[in-house]
């Protein structure tokens, strides 16, 4: 019998299962309020466009054929240009040959990571970090550094010799919150001064509720350097909040010399995202795409009003959250003594209510880096006003039964 | 201006475009006669029961909210179990858990690769690969080893070490050549003995021209192990061949813990497979899997056979070619002092006729392999019997013009 144990690669000692995505499988069955996963709601996937335009494909043969032959590495030549054209429009501007197509934006983080880590590289991280880039970023083996949560220590002196920095200014997830012009001119500052990469998720970035949007890091390097060309940042997109997350289209923005690298590792990886699907989006986003976002928006402004609204009501005064002007997520931090992990359990156990405790997005052994326990995340990606109100009231009965212990 | 060449990873040192890509793209717009790439003919894609699958699933909300959101990232589970049921009906009996769902078979052998190679590791190949694979390994920095040509030298003395040894047992890319019964049995005999795993491209198992079908080494190692969890193999397998490849839409067949760690990279590589495509896929190979695979081979038998006649009506003596009994290609060995380099960037420049010359197909840096620099690849998968007939034709005048030179 063969021992596959002595024959895997270092890089999977000690990888377990995302603990969010296995209890998602775990929890199926059961009558749980989820506080805790992210799902895009799919009562806003945009379903006649796309039945529009996949029928339009179906009744015209080159079309046809053109979706089910192999596309080229880089993407659909046309939806690579729509996308460039759009980043333009939004103050972005850039060509096509800065557009790689990917499987949504996890794909686009692994891959920056293949471009840039060798095993021992150093990887530079928001703390909390969204645990998908996390675990894209392990299996190339880098040794973590957190970013400091307060700008006025981004100093190189401290900071050097990471490849890459990577935030999410709007919105991120875990924690909703959204980074400052401020803090955004202070980091290009940081990856001018020490030339690491900045590595950009912008897949929140569209769903704003209330607030002036604030410029990207990729459009501030643009406007900075005068050329996308010299800019250090990479930039993930997608159209999984947007439109929908099953047809697996994201991408990457960045200078072209990188961009036909990360062209290549596409091609070694999986040869080519499905043309039917870059297809399909393309012409969806063509006619529809602002419609989805004012779509999204306000089905999930009301959700989180309706979360926020409960917390409020609900969880006792040691207990603070962050208010995030958009995406799907807001952060809770307990009494300092509580483990949130702890709470957690007992809240599925005893509650039947699912959230993700905080230090699931903290990544391992980053040497400067403190794990708050007593966090953790919720969603309101999927929740409506009722449940969230009934989710978050057990939450606080436990908060106070938990508090008192 | 950000450094970016001092940023990026070593294994992308010396990385370059492959060949066969580029060179199609740069090649699009002159009238080539293209015996060089090896893409399917989009004429025998099922598009009326892609077509019938599709308006089925926009038909049904409920059908059309799974297309859209977020699948499993073992893959669509009725899929899995369709193909688990396949290949225990065609002699490899297996469940559900063996199966993950990868974007066509070269995503499995990426990820693979990810699951076995740490830097540094040995890699042991067939010789000469498919260009695909090599490029996929090459991402995880192995050192290369050759399998040797002939059965007989497979010996554990001089061939331990290696994590894994990659082989396309039926109509290979590129000789087109297949393994007999007793080379499968002495590479599962080195297996055990030297307790590495086998990496099994079964990409063309079912394009089968003539002669009796051999079974494969998943097959033949559940059948000597007595049960899939206990075998060295792990089989990739893929519907872009027989169905379309821009479904992206191919499978790993293994043992269940090895597919349990594999599942992990997939979720932190890129999430999930699009969940339409997969239903989309389902529906088709329910029904039209036998029909299109009998479809392909009526097609791709015939412009074997034109192109093999050609070669005959063609060819000098002092040029020898293999006997494809299914697949794409065909391998052509010019006389020893004839450089196939050469020979392809005249036979483009001077005939318009492409073909990929042999080097490419070779590992970087295999201790034990000598490059056959008089060796070429021809695909006959787009190729009509005139256009065969012709660039033969061509590729023979200019075989006799080097040679005499």
């Amino acid at each position: 019998m063969t021992d596959w144990n002595s024959l895997y690669a270092s890089r999977m000692d000690g990888v377990v299962a995302s603990d969010i995505r296995e209890r998602m499988k775990l929890l199926a069955a059961r009558e749980i309020i989820h506080l805790g996963g992210g799902l895009p709601d799919p009562e806003i996937f945009p379903y006649d466009a796309l039945s529009a335009a996949s029928q339009a494909i179906w009744a015209d043969r080159a079309l046809a054929r053109t979706a089910l032959q192999y596309a080229p590495s880089e993407g659909h030549g046309p939806l690579r240009t729509w996308i460039a054209e759009y980043l333009t429009r939004t103050g972005s501007p850039c060509g096509v040959d800065n557009i790689l197509i990917t499987n949504g934006s996890q794909q686009g983080l692994d891959f920056i990571a293949k471009l840039l880590l060798s095993p021992g590289d150093t990887a530079m991280v928001e703390i909390p970090s969204f645990i998908g880039a996390l675990r894209a970023f392990d299996a190339y083996q880098p040794r973590y550094l957190g970013l400091p949560e307060d700008a006025d220590d981004w100093r190189a002196e401290t900071l050097s010799g990471a490849k890459f920095c990577y935030v999410g200014p709007d919105f991120r997830n875990p924690t909703g919150t959204t980074m400052t012009l401020d803090e955004r001119n202070a980091l290009l500052d940081l990856a001018d001064t020490t030339g690491m990469a900045l590595v950009e998720d912008g897949c929140y970035e569209q769903l704003r509720y209330d607030g002036a949007p604030i410029p990207s890091l990729l459009s501030l390097a643009i406007a900075r350097h005068g050329d996308i060309e010299k800019i250090p940042v990479l930039q993930t997109g997608t159209f999984s909040k947007t439109i929908a997350p099953s047809l697996r289209v994201g991408w990457i923005a960045g200078p072209a010399d990188a961009i036909r690298k990360l062209v290549l590792i596409k091609q070694a990886s999986d040869l080519a995202t499905s043309a039917l699907n870059q297809m399909l989006l393309l012409e969806v986003v063509k006619t529809h795409l602002d419609a989805s976002i004012a779509e999204a928006c306000t089905v999930y402004r009301a959700r989180r009003d309706s979360m926020l609204k409960a917390l409020a009501d609900n969880m006792p005064e040691a207990v603070r959250w962050t208010m995030p002007e958009g995406g799907l997520y807001v952060w809770v931090e307990l009494p300092d003594h509580m483990d949130a992990t702890v709470f957690a359990q007992r809240a599925l156990a005893e509650h039947s209510v699912s959230i993700i405790s905080g230090a699931a997005f903290y990544p391992a052994g980053a040497s400067n880096v403190a794990v708050r326990r007593n966090t953790f995340r919720l969603s309101f990606s999927m929740i409506g006003a009722d449940p969230a109100r009934t989710g978050v009231e057990r939450l606080g009965v436990l908060v106070r039964e938990m508090a008192v212990v």
